[in-house]
Protein backbone atom coordinates (compact mmCIF):
# COMPACT_ATOMS: atom_id res chain seq x y z
CA UNK A 1 0.00 0.00 0.00
CA UNK A 2 1.12 3.29 -1.31
CA UNK A 3 0.31 6.90 -0.71
CA UNK A 4 0.09 7.70 -4.31
CA UNK A 5 -1.91 11.43 -3.46
CA UNK A 6 -2.14 14.27 -0.30
CA UNK A 7 -5.04 16.07 -0.13
CA UNK A 8 -4.74 19.09 2.93
CA UNK A 9 -7.81 20.86 4.57
CA UNK A 10 -7.58 24.24 3.97
CA UNK A 11 -8.39 26.69 6.87
CA UNK A 12 -6.03 25.71 10.25
CA UNK A 13 -4.07 23.39 8.09
CA UNK A 14 -2.61 25.24 4.94
CA UNK A 15 -3.85 28.38 5.78
CA UNK A 16 -2.59 30.48 9.49
CA UNK A 17 -5.67 32.06 11.32
CA UNK A 18 -4.17 33.95 13.70
CA UNK A 19 -4.49 36.55 12.22
CA UNK A 20 -7.77 36.97 11.98
CA UNK A 21 -7.44 36.96 16.21
CA UNK A 22 -5.17 39.45 16.17
CA UNK A 23 -7.47 41.46 14.20
CA UNK A 24 -10.48 40.74 16.17
CA UNK A 25 -8.19 42.09 19.31
CA UNK A 26 -7.10 45.37 17.33
CA UNK A 27 -10.69 46.45 16.93
CA UNK A 28 -12.04 44.80 20.50
CA UNK A 29 -9.31 44.79 22.96
CA UNK A 30 -9.16 42.17 25.33
CA UNK A 31 -12.08 40.59 24.00
CA UNK A 32 -10.07 38.96 20.32
CA UNK A 33 -9.29 36.17 21.68
CA UNK A 34 -12.75 35.23 22.93
CA UNK A 35 -14.31 36.64 19.55
CA UNK A 36 -12.10 34.38 17.33
CA UNK A 37 -12.97 31.12 19.40
CA UNK A 38 -16.38 31.47 19.41
CA UNK A 39 -16.44 32.91 16.00
CA UNK A 40 -14.81 29.62 15.06
CA UNK A 41 -16.82 27.42 17.20
CA UNK A 42 -19.95 28.89 15.34
CA UNK A 43 -19.05 28.95 11.81
CA UNK A 44 -18.11 25.06 12.63
CA UNK A 45 -21.80 24.28 14.34
CA UNK A 46 -23.64 25.99 11.39
CA UNK A 47 -22.15 23.74 9.00
CA UNK A 48 -23.11 20.83 10.89
CA UNK A 49 -26.71 21.98 11.18
CA UNK A 50 -27.20 22.52 7.70
CA UNK A 51 -26.03 19.54 7.29
CA UNK A 52 -27.44 17.20 9.49
CA UNK A 53 -30.54 18.93 8.37
CA UNK A 54 -31.71 16.13 6.21
CA UNK A 55 -32.66 18.82 3.97
CA UNK A 56 -28.87 20.22 2.98
CA UNK A 57 -30.22 20.90 -0.65
CA UNK A 58 -32.64 23.37 1.14
CA UNK A 59 -30.60 24.70 4.49
CA UNK A 60 -26.98 24.51 2.44
CA UNK A 61 -25.69 28.13 2.46
CA UNK A 62 -21.99 28.67 1.50
CA UNK A 63 -19.27 28.75 3.95
CA UNK A 64 -18.71 32.34 3.04
CA UNK A 65 -21.91 33.85 4.25
CA UNK A 66 -21.73 31.03 7.33
CA UNK A 67 -18.62 32.50 8.08
CA UNK A 68 -19.88 35.77 8.19
CA UNK A 69 -23.35 34.74 10.33
CA UNK A 70 -21.14 32.58 13.01
CA UNK A 71 -19.05 35.88 12.98
CA UNK A 72 -22.13 38.07 14.26
CA UNK A 73 -23.55 35.54 16.55
CA UNK A 74 -19.86 35.58 18.09
CA UNK A 75 -20.32 39.40 18.45
CA UNK A 76 -23.98 39.12 20.01
CA UNK A 77 -22.86 37.10 22.58
CA UNK A 78 -20.12 39.11 23.42
CA UNK A 79 -21.99 42.45 23.39
CA UNK A 80 -19.44 43.85 20.97
CA UNK A 81 -21.13 46.32 18.39
CA UNK A 82 -19.63 45.09 15.26
CA UNK A 83 -20.03 47.66 13.00
CA UNK A 84 -20.30 47.08 9.24
CA UNK A 85 -16.65 48.32 8.74
CA UNK A 86 -15.68 45.96 11.50
CA UNK A 87 -17.22 43.13 10.25
CA UNK A 88 -15.93 43.49 6.61
CA UNK A 89 -12.58 43.99 7.91
CA UNK A 90 -12.45 40.62 9.85
CA UNK A 91 -14.30 38.88 6.84
CA UNK A 92 -11.13 40.15 4.30
CA UNK A 93 -8.71 38.71 7.03
CA UNK A 94 -10.19 35.21 5.69
CA UNK A 95 -9.62 35.99 2.16
CA UNK A 96 -5.73 36.91 2.63
CA UNK A 97 -4.39 34.62 4.74
CA UNK A 98 -0.81 33.53 5.56
CA UNK A 99 0.68 30.52 5.32
CA UNK A 100 2.43 28.32 8.45
CA UNK A 101 5.95 28.70 7.62
CA UNK A 102 6.96 25.02 6.45
CA UNK A 103 4.03 24.51 4.02
CA UNK A 104 5.80 25.93 1.32
CA UNK A 105 8.42 23.69 1.09
CA UNK A 106 6.39 20.97 1.99
CA UNK A 107 4.19 21.63 -1.24
CA UNK A 108 7.10 22.40 -3.43
CA UNK A 109 9.15 18.77 -2.21
CA UNK A 110 5.79 17.22 -3.37
CA UNK A 111 5.37 18.36 -6.54
CA UNK A 112 9.32 17.69 -6.93
CA UNK A 113 8.25 14.04 -6.20
CA UNK A 114 5.44 13.88 -8.55
CA UNK A 115 2.83 13.20 -5.79
CA UNK A 116 -0.46 14.98 -6.57
CA UNK A 117 -1.35 17.53 -3.83
CA UNK A 118 -4.90 19.25 -3.66
CA UNK A 119 -7.28 20.82 -1.24
CA UNK A 120 -10.72 19.70 0.37
CA UNK A 121 -11.93 22.09 2.00
CA UNK A 122 -15.34 23.49 3.68
CA UNK A 123 -14.60 26.73 1.98
CA UNK A 124 -16.70 27.59 -1.27
CA UNK A 125 -14.85 27.65 -4.36
CA UNK A 126 -14.44 32.00 -4.57
CA UNK A 127 -12.88 31.81 -1.12
CA UNK A 128 -10.41 29.09 -2.01
CA UNK A 129 -9.47 30.16 -5.46
CA UNK A 130 -8.91 33.63 -3.34
CA UNK A 131 -6.51 32.00 -0.74
CA UNK A 132 -4.68 30.07 -2.82
CA UNK A 133 -3.88 32.50 -5.33
CA UNK A 134 -3.27 35.57 -2.46
CA UNK A 135 -0.78 32.45 -0.80
CA UNK A 136 1.29 31.90 -4.23
CA UNK A 137 -0.28 28.58 -4.16
CA UNK A 138 -1.90 28.27 -7.69
CA UNK A 139 0.91 26.23 -9.21
CA UNK A 140 1.43 23.65 -6.30
CA UNK A 141 -2.10 22.91 -5.34
CA UNK A 142 -4.60 20.83 -7.68
CA UNK A 143 -7.06 19.54 -7.48
CA UNK A 144 -8.92 22.47 -5.25
CA UNK A 145 -12.03 20.87 -3.97
CA UNK A 146 -14.64 22.30 -1.91
CA UNK A 147 -17.81 20.97 -0.87
CA UNK A 148 -19.79 23.44 -2.67
CA UNK A 149 -20.80 21.47 -5.14
CA UNK A 150 -22.74 18.51 -3.24
CA UNK A 151 -23.46 21.08 -0.77
CA UNK A 152 -22.91 19.09 2.78
CA UNK A 153 -19.95 19.62 4.66
CA UNK A 154 -17.46 17.56 6.50
CA UNK A 155 -17.57 15.45 8.05
CA UNK A 156 -20.27 13.98 5.60
CA UNK A 157 -18.83 11.33 3.64
CA UNK A 158 -20.44 13.22 0.40
CA UNK A 159 -17.87 15.59 0.76
CA UNK A 160 -14.94 12.84 1.71
CA UNK A 161 -16.13 11.26 -1.51
CA UNK A 162 -14.86 14.40 -3.44
CA UNK A 163 -11.03 13.18 -3.52
CA UNK A 164 -11.05 9.75 -4.77
CA UNK A 165 -13.94 11.11 -7.33
CA UNK A 166 -11.29 14.00 -8.50
CA UNK A 167 -8.10 11.96 -8.36
CA UNK A 168 -9.28 8.76 -9.12
CA UNK A 169 -8.08 6.67 -6.77
CA UNK A 170 -9.16 4.63 -3.40
CA UNK A 171 -9.08 6.80 -0.94
CA UNK A 172 -6.65 4.87 1.13
CA UNK A 173 -4.22 5.43 -1.38
CA UNK A 174 -4.86 9.48 -0.78
CA UNK A 175 -3.24 10.75 2.63
CA UNK A 176 -5.92 13.23 4.54
CA UNK A 177 -3.97 15.96 6.28
CA UNK A 178 -5.95 18.22 9.03
CA UNK A 179 -5.45 20.24 12.08
CA UNK A 180 -8.75 19.73 12.82
CA UNK A 181 -8.99 16.27 14.62
CA UNK A 182 -12.51 16.02 13.87
CA UNK A 183 -11.85 16.22 10.74
CA UNK A 184 -9.05 13.90 10.66
CA UNK A 185 -11.97 11.46 12.07
CA UNK A 186 -14.39 12.17 9.63
CA UNK A 187 -11.83 11.07 6.85
CA UNK A 188 -10.46 7.56 8.87
CA UNK A 189 -13.94 6.49 9.28
CA UNK A 190 -14.51 6.85 5.17
CA UNK A 191 -11.26 5.67 4.37
CA UNK A 192 -8.14 7.81 3.90
CA UNK A 193 -5.19 7.51 5.14
CA UNK A 194 -4.67 9.77 7.48
CA UNK A 195 -2.41 12.55 8.92
CA UNK A 196 -3.41 14.64 11.70
CA UNK A 197 -1.56 17.75 12.23
CA UNK A 198 -1.60 18.60 15.43
CA UNK A 199 0.20 21.96 15.71
CA UNK A 200 -0.92 22.89 19.42
CA UNK A 201 -0.34 19.33 21.18
CA UNK A 202 -3.94 19.05 21.98
CA UNK A 203 -5.10 15.93 23.59
CA UNK A 204 -6.79 13.24 21.28
CA UNK A 205 -10.19 12.51 20.85
CA UNK A 206 -11.89 10.03 22.88
CA UNK A 207 -14.10 8.60 20.16
CA UNK A 208 -13.30 6.43 16.98
CA UNK A 209 -9.59 4.96 15.61
CA UNK A 210 -7.00 7.34 15.86
CA UNK A 211 -5.41 9.05 12.73
CA UNK A 212 -3.17 6.76 10.84
CA UNK A 213 -0.46 9.19 11.60
CA UNK A 214 -0.16 11.87 13.80
CA UNK A 215 2.44 15.06 13.40
CA UNK A 216 3.07 18.48 14.72
CA UNK A 217 3.52 20.36 11.76
CA UNK A 218 2.69 19.28 7.74
CA UNK A 219 6.78 18.23 7.44
CA UNK A 220 5.03 15.34 8.48
CA UNK A 221 3.72 14.25 5.45
CA UNK A 222 6.87 13.82 4.12
CA UNK A 223 7.54 11.34 6.74
CA UNK A 224 4.25 9.46 6.16
CA UNK A 225 4.85 8.62 2.66
CA UNK A 226 7.05 6.14 2.90
CA UNK A 227 5.42 4.36 6.14
CA UNK A 228 3.04 1.77 6.15
CA UNK A 229 -0.29 2.40 6.93
CA UNK A 230 -0.85 0.03 9.55
CA UNK A 231 2.09 1.52 11.49
CA UNK A 232 -0.31 3.68 13.42
CA UNK A 233 2.36 4.35 16.76
CA UNK A 234 5.22 4.86 14.21
CA UNK A 235 5.01 8.76 14.22
CA UNK A 236 2.33 9.38 16.79
CA UNK A 237 2.55 12.22 18.81
CA UNK A 238 3.06 11.15 22.70
CA UNK B 1 -54.06 25.31 14.27
CA UNK B 2 -54.33 23.82 17.50
CA UNK B 3 -50.77 22.48 19.65
CA UNK B 4 -52.31 19.06 20.60
CA UNK B 5 -49.32 17.20 22.51
CA UNK B 6 -45.62 18.74 24.16
CA UNK B 7 -42.12 17.40 23.85
CA UNK B 8 -39.12 18.57 25.96
CA UNK B 9 -35.91 18.06 25.33
CA UNK B 10 -34.28 16.64 28.63
CA UNK B 11 -31.06 18.22 29.51
CA UNK B 12 -30.81 21.77 30.08
CA UNK B 13 -34.74 21.80 29.13
CA UNK B 14 -36.18 19.96 32.06
CA UNK B 15 -32.61 19.24 34.50
CA UNK B 16 -30.92 21.52 35.16
CA UNK B 17 -27.14 20.33 34.56
CA UNK B 18 -25.58 23.37 36.72
CA UNK B 19 -25.15 20.55 39.76
CA UNK B 20 -22.94 19.25 37.28
CA UNK B 21 -20.79 22.11 37.39
CA UNK B 22 -20.89 22.80 41.09
CA UNK B 23 -19.78 19.04 42.09
CA UNK B 24 -16.77 19.47 38.94
CA UNK B 25 -15.40 22.53 41.00
CA UNK B 26 -15.07 21.02 44.29
CA UNK B 27 -13.24 18.45 42.79
CA UNK B 28 -11.02 20.81 40.55
CA UNK B 29 -11.07 24.19 42.40
CA UNK B 30 -10.92 27.16 39.97
CA UNK B 31 -11.47 24.68 36.66
CA UNK B 32 -15.23 23.51 37.49
CA UNK B 33 -16.91 25.44 34.67
CA UNK B 34 -14.24 25.34 31.98
CA UNK B 35 -14.64 21.39 32.14
CA UNK B 36 -18.10 21.69 32.52
CA UNK B 37 -18.11 23.82 29.74
CA UNK B 38 -15.57 21.89 27.30
CA UNK B 39 -17.51 18.37 28.40
CA UNK B 40 -20.80 19.83 27.08
CA UNK B 41 -19.71 20.85 23.63
CA UNK B 42 -17.44 17.58 23.26
CA UNK B 43 -20.75 15.70 24.24
CA UNK B 44 -22.75 17.79 21.62
CA UNK B 45 -20.11 17.39 18.59
CA UNK B 46 -19.43 13.49 19.39
CA UNK B 47 -23.10 12.97 18.98
CA UNK B 48 -23.11 14.99 15.97
CA UNK B 49 -19.92 13.08 14.55
CA UNK B 50 -20.87 9.45 15.02
CA UNK B 51 -24.40 10.86 13.29
CA UNK B 52 -22.66 12.66 10.28
CA UNK B 53 -20.64 9.79 9.56
CA UNK B 54 -23.10 8.55 6.96
CA UNK B 55 -22.61 5.10 8.76
CA UNK B 56 -24.48 5.59 12.01
CA UNK B 57 -25.29 2.05 12.59
CA UNK B 58 -21.49 1.25 12.85
CA UNK B 59 -20.24 4.49 14.76
CA UNK B 60 -23.25 4.85 17.22
CA UNK B 61 -22.81 5.07 20.57
CA UNK B 62 -24.97 5.26 23.06
CA UNK B 63 -25.20 8.88 25.19
CA UNK B 64 -24.15 8.13 28.27
CA UNK B 65 -20.54 6.63 26.41
CA UNK B 66 -20.70 9.63 24.47
CA UNK B 67 -20.54 11.69 27.56
CA UNK B 68 -18.06 9.80 29.64
CA UNK B 69 -15.47 10.37 26.39
CA UNK B 70 -16.18 13.45 26.36
CA UNK B 71 -15.63 14.41 30.18
CA UNK B 72 -12.06 12.42 29.83
CA UNK B 73 -11.59 14.86 26.78
CA UNK B 74 -12.22 17.66 28.64
CA UNK B 75 -10.05 16.63 31.36
CA UNK B 76 -7.52 16.12 28.78
CA UNK B 77 -8.01 19.65 27.97
CA UNK B 78 -7.62 20.61 31.15
CA UNK B 79 -4.52 18.48 32.53
CA UNK B 80 -6.70 17.29 35.39
CA UNK B 81 -5.85 14.05 37.05
CA UNK B 82 -9.99 12.50 36.46
CA UNK B 83 -9.18 9.77 38.77
CA UNK B 84 -11.78 7.12 38.28
CA UNK B 85 -13.52 8.25 41.62
CA UNK B 86 -13.57 11.53 40.64
CA UNK B 87 -15.03 10.23 36.76
CA UNK B 88 -17.65 8.40 38.13
CA UNK B 89 -18.45 10.80 40.79
CA UNK B 90 -19.12 13.54 38.13
CA UNK B 91 -21.09 10.65 35.84
CA UNK B 92 -23.55 9.75 38.71
CA UNK B 93 -24.53 13.83 38.54
CA UNK B 94 -26.03 13.00 35.12
CA UNK B 95 -27.66 10.49 36.33
CA UNK B 96 -29.82 12.61 39.25
CA UNK B 97 -30.04 16.03 37.97
CA UNK B 98 -32.72 18.85 39.44
CA UNK B 99 -35.33 20.10 38.01
CA UNK B 100 -35.64 23.49 37.16
CA UNK B 101 -37.72 24.96 39.90
CA UNK B 102 -40.87 25.53 37.41
CA UNK B 103 -41.05 22.51 35.69
CA UNK B 104 -43.27 20.41 38.12
CA UNK B 105 -46.05 22.99 37.96
CA UNK B 106 -46.20 23.41 34.23
CA UNK B 107 -46.30 19.50 33.66
CA UNK B 108 -49.00 19.46 36.42
CA UNK B 109 -50.87 21.94 34.71
CA UNK B 110 -50.23 20.29 31.05
CA UNK B 111 -51.53 17.03 32.68
CA UNK B 112 -54.92 18.66 34.10
CA UNK B 113 -55.53 19.97 30.70
CA UNK B 114 -55.02 16.75 29.02
CA UNK B 115 -52.08 17.98 26.78
CA UNK B 116 -49.68 14.90 26.65
CA UNK B 117 -46.77 15.86 27.82
CA UNK B 118 -43.43 13.71 26.87
CA UNK B 119 -39.72 13.87 26.23
CA UNK B 120 -37.52 13.60 22.99
CA UNK B 121 -34.02 13.54 24.04
CA UNK B 122 -30.40 12.51 23.02
CA UNK B 123 -30.22 10.22 26.18
CA UNK B 124 -30.49 6.90 26.09
CA UNK B 125 -33.47 4.54 27.60
CA UNK B 126 -32.27 3.76 30.54
CA UNK B 127 -30.30 7.12 31.51
CA UNK B 128 -33.93 9.24 30.66
CA UNK B 129 -35.69 6.05 32.75
CA UNK B 130 -33.52 7.32 35.83
CA UNK B 131 -33.26 11.10 35.61
CA UNK B 132 -37.50 10.95 35.31
CA UNK B 133 -37.94 8.55 38.05
CA UNK B 134 -35.35 10.52 40.34
CA UNK B 135 -37.46 13.61 39.77
CA UNK B 136 -40.43 12.39 40.42
CA UNK B 137 -41.82 12.60 37.05
CA UNK B 138 -42.49 9.79 36.10
CA UNK B 139 -46.39 10.33 36.76
CA UNK B 140 -45.99 13.56 34.05
CA UNK B 141 -43.99 12.66 31.75
CA UNK B 142 -45.47 10.27 28.65
CA UNK B 143 -43.78 9.00 26.50
CA UNK B 144 -40.17 9.41 26.73
CA UNK B 145 -38.41 9.05 23.79
CA UNK B 146 -34.72 8.23 23.14
CA UNK B 147 -32.74 8.77 19.79
CA UNK B 148 -31.38 5.38 20.94
CA UNK B 149 -33.68 2.98 18.16
CA UNK B 150 -33.00 5.18 15.24
CA UNK B 151 -29.11 5.32 16.25
CA UNK B 152 -29.13 8.95 15.07
CA UNK B 153 -28.96 12.01 17.40
CA UNK B 154 -30.58 15.29 17.04
CA UNK B 155 -30.67 16.99 15.04
CA UNK B 156 -30.77 14.16 12.21
CA UNK B 157 -34.84 13.89 10.99
CA UNK B 158 -34.62 10.20 11.92
CA UNK B 159 -34.70 11.31 15.68
CA UNK B 160 -37.30 14.56 15.32
CA UNK B 161 -39.43 11.94 13.33
CA UNK B 162 -39.90 9.78 16.58
CA UNK B 163 -42.29 12.56 18.37
CA UNK B 164 -44.85 12.15 15.40
CA UNK B 165 -44.81 8.60 15.38
CA UNK B 166 -44.97 8.00 18.63
CA UNK B 167 -48.13 10.98 19.21
CA UNK B 168 -49.47 9.88 15.94
CA UNK B 169 -50.10 13.37 15.10
CA UNK B 170 -48.32 15.61 12.55
CA UNK B 171 -45.17 17.31 14.10
CA UNK B 172 -46.84 20.99 13.61
CA UNK B 173 -49.21 19.99 16.20
CA UNK B 174 -46.98 19.27 18.82
CA UNK B 175 -44.89 22.27 20.68
CA UNK B 176 -41.23 21.11 20.60
CA UNK B 177 -39.55 22.57 23.58
CA UNK B 178 -35.83 22.73 23.83
CA UNK B 179 -33.68 25.17 25.78
CA UNK B 180 -30.48 24.39 23.30
CA UNK B 181 -30.92 26.87 20.12
CA UNK B 182 -29.41 24.39 17.59
CA UNK B 183 -32.19 21.56 18.98
CA UNK B 184 -34.83 24.31 18.24
CA UNK B 185 -33.91 25.18 14.82
CA UNK B 186 -33.53 21.53 13.87
CA UNK B 187 -36.77 20.74 15.47
CA UNK B 188 -38.30 23.90 13.64
CA UNK B 189 -36.79 23.12 10.08
CA UNK B 190 -38.13 19.41 10.43
CA UNK B 191 -41.81 20.91 10.70
CA UNK B 192 -42.74 21.32 14.56
CA UNK B 193 -43.73 24.32 16.37
CA UNK B 194 -41.10 25.50 18.56
CA UNK B 195 -40.41 27.04 21.72
CA UNK B 196 -36.87 27.70 22.55
CA UNK B 197 -36.99 28.18 26.39
CA UNK B 198 -33.62 31.02 26.44
CA UNK B 199 -32.87 30.90 30.19
CA UNK B 200 -29.66 32.49 30.12
CA UNK B 201 -31.17 34.88 27.63
CA UNK B 202 -28.63 34.45 24.86
CA UNK B 203 -28.40 35.87 21.64
CA UNK B 204 -30.88 34.26 18.69
CA UNK B 205 -29.14 31.76 16.05
CA UNK B 206 -27.94 33.88 13.36
CA UNK B 207 -28.70 30.93 10.98
CA UNK B 208 -32.31 29.48 9.94
CA UNK B 209 -35.66 30.32 10.79
CA UNK B 210 -36.02 31.72 14.43
CA UNK B 211 -38.29 29.61 16.55
CA UNK B 212 -41.93 29.71 16.44
CA UNK B 213 -42.06 30.99 20.67
CA UNK B 214 -39.38 32.09 22.64
CA UNK B 215 -39.85 32.46 26.45
CA UNK B 216 -37.25 33.01 29.37
CA UNK B 217 -38.83 30.38 31.48
CA UNK B 218 -40.88 26.25 30.92
CA UNK B 219 -43.36 28.45 32.03
CA UNK B 220 -44.48 29.96 28.79
CA UNK B 221 -45.15 26.46 27.21
CA UNK B 222 -48.69 27.70 29.10
CA UNK B 223 -49.01 30.84 27.54
CA UNK B 224 -47.94 28.91 23.69
CA UNK B 225 -51.36 26.84 23.71
CA UNK B 226 -53.62 28.85 23.17
CA UNK B 227 -51.49 31.19 20.64
CA UNK B 228 -51.65 30.58 16.91
CA UNK B 229 -48.19 29.15 15.41
CA UNK B 230 -48.02 32.38 12.96
CA UNK B 231 -47.56 35.01 15.54
CA UNK B 232 -43.96 34.41 15.93
CA UNK B 233 -43.05 37.79 17.40
CA UNK B 234 -46.00 37.69 20.02
CA UNK B 235 -43.60 36.10 22.71
CA UNK B 236 -40.32 36.68 21.09
CA UNK B 237 -38.03 37.34 23.44
CA UNK B 238 -36.54 40.72 23.01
Amino acid sequence: MKIRAVLFDAYGTLFDVHSVALAAEQLFPGQGAALSQLWREKQIEYTRLVTMSGQPEAHYRPFWELTRAALQHGADRLGLDLTPAAEERLMNEYRHLSLFPENREVLAELKARGIPAGILSNGDPEMLAVAVKSAGLAELLSPVLSVHPVRRYKTDPAAYALGPAALGLPAREILFVSSNAWDALGATWFGYSTLWVNRSGAPAERLGPAPHFTGRSLREVLACLGKPRTARAAVAFP
